[in-house]
This record gives structure tokens, C-alpha cells and sequence, in this order.
């Protein structure tokens, strides 16, 4: 907790809604979106974390408003979302959807807060830093008030890539991924596990949600792969896979990265799993160097023995921040060429422990000051 | 079915286990392994395509001898296989895992019969033709009385690359597969259905199969994916990903070809899914034109379709002889480079169907004779 050292000195005075003016230790974070998927993981993310918040408003659409929310112990009643929910508050994690953050992430600026958007609203504006803290920190440095929380099937994959790109260079990525129903949202889970539970039982199943709960068809997820994560663009690639094409590129300051990405979603809750087929710049490179260099590399680890059975899987990266890497292979016709197999909790590191650790980042470069 | 008008003129003559010498028209058939998943299928295809069979002998280890299995409406006893099991028979094919094929196979083609193996025993050796009917149904002529059948990953892989191989030339592959349980067996599926069960419930599961029975860790199946199928080769691939890689090359003639492969188990009861990159010879290649020529391919259906979110599925494919080819794009930075997403039912096109259709093959280019 070393880093939070300077908070200690910051006195925040705030006003609670309609009630006394008082005067505490720590900063006010918003957390809008807080009955999702995702906003449930910040908010044990920051009780985990030790955040030093004074003052935690927990905000959402006017239909989750009234719900309660445990916090280090205490119950905290949701908010309908406002402008002037803002008030006073220095950092907003947002994550209610795009819409919601194009309408209210410029409120909560002009009220003075910096905003991590963990929705696609402003990923590729080029006026907002796109962070994994572990490749680019040094981006928060010219954000003007929002700051994007990069796809998550992206953030794992540039965690482990970056290490590489500084170590031997990188000239290409082609991904496939394997991303778990949690990445869809807390309805899409049930959807998973209450049709999983209808087919072992040989009954009918009627899918409403994936693969996009707002696109005209619907297919069973359970015992079944959907090659289709977001709308499809003209290009017949999906958003998703333009996500992690564009946003990678963006995130390593590489507008010529070859990137290409084939994104599906299967059956499992939590987790994302990526095959990455890579080619980098140096010749003669050994997999024991690439072994080596991951694993000391910040937020990776290393999960590769295959003497031992040893790979990662994302059963068990469930619940875990860091980005697990494996079954790391030299291409067989190509020097320059590898594969790896890289695991990361979708939820954690792919959104809310990636929000909370620019959170982290922002304290520690004292962009946060009462 | 035109293609059996010559096996009309066949008399076979052949002798009931110790009963008196019958004469009928068509084939004696044995299926070896067929209480097991390809097996069955295996039994359940040569009925579906109404394969001209006099005499069908069911075979299978002494622990399922015994067994009472359906054909036709009648109920046919397994026998356990030995030697002379195959007295008689024309064409046996063999599903009861590679031990058996090494010590059985070449006692069947003693004793005049046709094998088609769908294990890995004789794939790669060179006496060994390893067919896939629309790719290289020619070297059935070159045959020596066992024929390989090759990993059902790769089958549906060069099913769809053929056609374009032909067309436009292919250089490069790379393959991430999304595989069925089923393909690790019937014992696999009770698993992966059981630990689903259990974790449904917030039960404790205990894998004992997947992702390879005799390796010594097992992880569970249910809401995961597991970068293993088959055991590690010192190289760091599985045995799975190098069949993946030399099958290919030996089927389509091309040890020049560049091969990759990752292999990956989800929970997914039948079909195998794979995300497939590819460069081709030929500069200028529209999605379009790939497309056209996949639609007319033999054993391929096209099934893309963004605009309808049209894409192979492979719940959809679960029943179906045919390879189903869709996503089809063009790479964003590589003219020659394209991506296609491949499904097929791996008991079916990736085994039983594939070896009945190298009996109609040996069938049609008048290899077996009473």
C-alpha cells in the first residue's frame, strides 16, 4: 500500500445528498453501473484493493435505483444516475454501457471528475487515453478527463504482448478467442446456466439473450461455440474482433501492427481464453527466452509445463487479477513465429481490476487531489 | 444410389459362425469398437446410406462382447474380436482405439479384407493411404489392404481448404480448434454431462477423464476449456496438434505446406469448431469468389451470412455428414490471407461417415469383389 502514501495528506470536504457538510480522509468514487456484472466486481475490487475511499455512490438506471449493495460491511443504496450525481466526486468508474457514458461521462467531467469508461463509447477517441496500466501508464498523462478502459479480450492479450514487443519487437497478431457468457453481462450467465440446465434434461430451450441480446437472432449458448460477440460490421468482421484489432494497435502506439482476431463466445461463465499466433521482429529467438521474459513480466503469469500438465485454463483464473500465460510453442516453419495461450478473468483484469488499477495509477501519478 | 449398381452383380458366399454355408447378395462387414461413440455411428451410417450389406459383424473387446446392438431392426450380438473374426469379410472398420488396429488390422487383411482404420495407428505410415474421399479419393488405389482415417479435426479442415488449394494454391495454414467431448469418447460426455450437473448445484467435481483418460492430471470440462487434447510430444504441441499438422500435409500431398495448430477441448458435446487462417498462392482473390467456390465444394455447405448472422454452429452440425464453412473474410492487411470459421460433426464427417464413404469409395472403384 506503499503507493497510497500520499493520500493520506488529502482532505476531501463533500456534501451528502440534502445532509450536513463533512470532512474526511480519501477520495469520492462513483461506480455507475453498480447492479452489473461488472460493477459488482469494482466495488469488491476496491473493498480488496483498499481503495481510500471516503465516500463510495453507487449509481444505475432508474430500474436498478433502490437496490442495496454491501461495501466493507455497510449497505449502500443505489442511485438513478445524474448529472448531478457528480457532484464532488474525483474519480467515476463507469461501466452501464455505451449510451450512458456518452451522455454522463462529459457531466461528470464538468463537475470535476476524471472518468474511467469501461464501455467502447470512447476507446478510439483520440483525445482519450486508452490504459492497461502494465503497457501504457504513461498515456494518463495527457487524458482530459476520460480515460477508456480498453475490451476485454484486448487488455489480456496486450499484457502478455507488450513484454515481447519491448524485448524482441512485434510485427503481427492473429488471435482466436474462446470468451465466456460473464463478457455478455449477468443475464447472459443465467441464460448459460438455466438452458445448460434444460438441455441435460432433454427439455426445449428458447435463447433470448446471446449473442447479442439486441441483434435479431438468438442461438443456444450451452454446448454450443457462437462465432459472433457484438454486431457485424460492413467488413464482415464482428465490433468485437474490430475492437481488438483497432484497440491493440492504439493501446502499444503501433498503427502498423498486423492484428487480425476471429472472436467466439462458448459455454463457460468466467474467463476468457485467446490463442495468439505471434510474429516478432528478432531472429533466433529460443521459447525458453520468451518463458523467461513472461515470467518476470508485470501482471503476467507464467503457467507452462506441459510435462506437469500445466496450462492455464479459465475455471481456475476465475477470481484471480493477473493474466495467465501458456502452451508458449516456436512456430515450426518459422523462426521469427510463436503461440501462446493466454487466460484472464474477463470481469477482473479484462474490466474491473483494469478500472481500479488506472484508479491506482491516477493516485499514484497524484493526478487525484482533493 | 447409383453408384452401388455393380455391387448387384456381387454373390458372396461366407459361412455363418458354425452354421450350414449361406449365399446372398452383398457385403460382409465388420465394425470393430462398436459399442464405442464412433461405433455406434459408424453402425447407424452404413444403415442410413442402405450400404450393401449381406452379413454385418459386430466386434468389440471382451468386457462389451455380449452387447445386443440394433441394424436394420434386428438385434445383432457383439462378438469379441479375434483373428479369425475376420474369415470372410470384405470390409472391417475399425474404431477400438490404436492397440487394437496394430495387433488386429493386418490379421483382418490376412484374411482378404479391406481395413479402413479410423485410429491413429497406420496413419502416417507410408504404406498406409489416409484418405479423405473429396480430397484424395485416388490413393484408395494404391492401397495394401488397410486405409487410415484420419483425425477428425484434420478431416473437416481439408474438406474446406481442398476446393481453395485447387482453386487459388495454399501456402499457409494456421488452426485454432474449438473440440467436442465426444471426440475423447463416450465416457468423456458422461463426464462433461455429470460435472455439469454438479456445478450447476454447487457440487464438488472430481474429472477422472478429460483431458486425456491415461495422463495423469484431469481437470474438469464443464464451463472450461482445455488447451490439451491427446498427450504432450517433447516439442511442446500435443500429439493432436501434430496430427493436425502432418495429417494435412500427407492428405493434400503438400509436405511443403505450412501447418499450425492449436487444440482446444470445450465443453461442447458433438461437433468440433475450428478458426482457421489461411494464405493462398493466387494475389487478388475476393471473399466473394471464396465464397462461390465453397458453395459448390463437395461435402461443403456455406453458411455465411452476416447480415442474417448466418455462421456454423456446432449444435447445428450435431447429426449432419457435411462440413459447414462460414466467416469467411479477407485479412485487413494481407491481400493473400483469409479467415474461415469450419464445423462438422466429429463422429460423423470426422469418423463414421468419412469411413463409410472410403467403403463407397472402394465400392465404386470396384476395389472390393466377392
Amino acid at each position: 500500500m506503499n503507493e497510497y502514501a500520499k493520500i493520506n495528506d488529502i482532505k476531501i470536504v463533500y456534501q451528502l445528498e440534502g445532509e450536513e457538510v463533512m470532512e474526511q480522509k480519501g477520495l469520492h468514487v462513483a461506480v455507475v453501473g453498480a447492479t452489473g456484472a461488472v460493477g459488482q466486481q469494482m466495488i469488491q475490487t476496491l473493498e480488496k484493493r483498499n481503495f481510500p475511499i471516503a465516500k463510495l455512490s453507487l449509481l444505475s438506471s432508474e430500474r436498478s435505483a433502490g437496490k442495496k449493495v454491501m461495501f466493507k460491511g455497510e449497505e449502500i443504496e443505489v442511485q438513478a444516475a445524474k448529472p448531478e450525481s457528480f457532484e464532488g466526486v474525483h474519480i467515476a468508474l463507469f461501466s452501464a454501457g455505451g449510451a450512458v457514458s456518452k451522455q454522463l461521462a462529459p457531466e461528470a467531467v464538468k463537475r470535476g471528475a476524471i472518468v474511467v469508461d469501461n464501455t467502447s463509447a470512447f476507446r478510439m477517441d483520440e483525445n482519450v487515453p486508452l490504459v492497461v496500466p502494465e503497457v501504457n501508464e504513461a498515456d494518463l498523462h495527457w487524458h482530459k478527463g476520460i480515460i477508456a478502459n480498453p475490451n476485454c479480450s484486448t487488455i489480456q492479450m496486450v499484457v502478455a504482448l507488450e513484454p515481447i514487443r519491448q524485448a524482441f519487437g512485434l510485427k503481427r497478431v492473429i488471435v482466436s478467442t474462446y470468451q465466456a457468457v460473464s463478457g455478455a453481462g449477468a443475464q447472459a450467465v443465467e441464460e448459460l446456466k438455466t438452458q445448460t440446465a434444460r438441455m441435460l434434461n432433454g427439455e426445449e430451450v428458447t435463447p433470448e439473450i446471446l449473442p447479442v441480446k439486441s441483434d435479431r437472432k438468438h442461438y443456444p449458448i450451452a454446448f454450443n461455440a457462437i462465432p459472433q460477440i457484438d454486431k457485424f460490421q460492413d467488413n464482415g468482421f464482428t465490433f468485437e474482433e474490430m475492437k481488438m484489432i483497432n484497440e491493440t494497435k492504439k493501446i502499444m502506439h503501433m498503427p502498423e501492427l498486423e492484428v487480425a482476431a476471429t472472436c467466439v463466445r462458448i459455454p463457460v461463465m468466467t474467463g476468457h481464453s485467446e490463442s495468439v499466433y505471434i510474429e516478432i521482429e528478432k531472429e533466433g529467438v529460443g521459447v525458453d527466452e520468451l518463458k523467461s521474459l513472461l515470467k518476470e513480466a508485470p501482471g503476467v503469469v507464467l503457467q507452462d509445463d506441459p510435462s506437469e500438465q500445466l496450462y492455464p485454463m479459465p475455471l481456475y483464473a476465475t477470481g484471480e487479477n493477473d493474466v495467465f500465460v501458456g502452451r508458449i510453442r516456436k512456430d515450426l516453419d518459422r523462426d521469427t513465429a510463436f503461440h501462446l495461450w493466454i487466460v484472464s478473468d474477463n470481469l477482473l483484469k479484462g474490466a474491473a481490476w483494469n478500472s481500479v488499477q488506472i484508479a491506482e495509477s491516477l493516485l499514484k501519478l497524484g493526478f487525484v487531489k482533493a
